[in-house]
């Protein structure tokens, strides 16, 4: 997916619909976890592996905007990136496809604390060089993008 | 309700229908648990009081017969009873009704294990006398009805 | 709730809590819709009068910031008030509190649509006025003021 | 998987998970379902094709019996077989395995209804024929392994 260097994809399950006969909005995070999931295990030696050496990520905040509405059965694939990384916390962006056409997207907010006492502790180095790695971006570099992206939150 | 010590109600979110109209089969199941939760709070302390004496109860076993559907905005009650409790087992009986209309009706099995071991641990007492005089039986009486209804399981 | 027309308490179910030890992110987005759905059926009539008069509202967004954690068996208030409502869109705003401080608040996104075409629809003048009641507001005020809030988003 | 045509996968996300640190057992009913979608996908024209020929099928009952817990990330292996179907009803049996290990196994049942007037209708001749094929039966056999399996309901 265009300007996304990972691509998860889910298949609406029955459960995760309402009674408007749609997929319930809420499920749209769900499949955004997983999606970060995924990426994570594809770049970043994955979620446990952060969780194994003693930090929890914690969800900080979720946006989504909902433009067209999924059903039953339906695939969508997930683009996400990662749109910014520094100190303890760290964005991810994704775009929600269904057949090349754009249905949902948003950003969640993340930050990194020690699994023990539960203070905010930066985002590893080898983190950080893992994802700026998949991000096509080098940690060498001029330090403006040193974040993937500018802050400029959607 | 007959034959149930204890009810407790849930109203039918709408993120708990599905593209069906009705309120998915597996909500029940957590409104089961929850309605579980809070039959132990009314009479065995609480399921917090369970796990701070370092013991675990987990689910071994669900079974659900479903005869009428709820829909969003019902008002359901849950009647809880528990059918057995032996060793390291327990059983619970359920019937959800609307309108004093039986709907559903099920039962779940437990098993108490050693929170640090996991290995299984036997009912604690305190947790058997509050549950046998919840459920107006005492356990000075004979052996037989100790369990307070015999294990012939639904 | 200061500043919020009407709250709405939540239990914490065990099924919403995750490996984290603490309420999964995603069910404050089903509790957000439940504090919703209580609000419209204490200020208009109720969710189901306005599917019955052939309108649906879909959620078009979604916005949360997640402070602090919270966990199994908390009871929360969900302070609830309509911060904008114009045309066939309106905005709830949300504060999410354990012991009256703050742990979560966000906003969703709605958009009116007739349920026979799926085509935009302005909200009805009576749910408009129910809601204005609602929050304190008279329709026959200044024009200013007729939506609840400036559009300024959180 | 022995004994069962049909086996489908599953990863465990994160937000199925609960503070006991494993998959709540209310995932598991999702998961079964997703399992009978894609067993219906692949064998009798998909759940779709059903409801698109005017037939609804409802689940009205749901069995699980638990042996080992599975934790996040998991992959899991869901055999899924039709245990017996016959008039308006037809039953599914599973077992889910990690690493060739069976941790639950389970049955739902379920009954078909005339999508326009809910009332009961036999299972069509198409959908008997494919589930019959796919389950290694043939519908001219002798009368009774009609049903895949005897009705010994486990």
């Amino acid at each position: 997916m265009e300007g996304y260097p990972f691509t998860h994809r889910v298949r609406v399950r029955f459960a995760e619909t309402d009674a408007q006969g749609i997929a319930h909005h809420a499920s749209f995070v769900v499949w955004l976890e997983e999606a970060r999931v995924a990426y994570l295990a594809a770049f970043a030696g994955g979620y446990r592996a952060i969780r194994e050496r003693g930090i929890e990520a914690f969800t900080t905040g979720v946006h989504l905007e909902y433009g067209r509405a999924a059903v039953f059965d339906d695939v969508l694939e997930i683009g996400v990136r990662c749109g910014e990384l520094r100190g303890a916390r760290f964005r991810f962006d994704y775009q929600v496809e269904r057949d090349g056409m754009r249905i949902v997207r948003g950003w969640t907010m993340h930050a990194t604390v020690d699994a023990a006492t539960h203070r905010p502790t930066r985002v590893p180095e080898w983190f950080v060089a893992d994802v700026l790695r998949a991000e096509g971006t080098t940690p060498s570099g001029p330090p403006a993008p040193a974040s993937p992206s500018p802050s400029s939150r959607p």
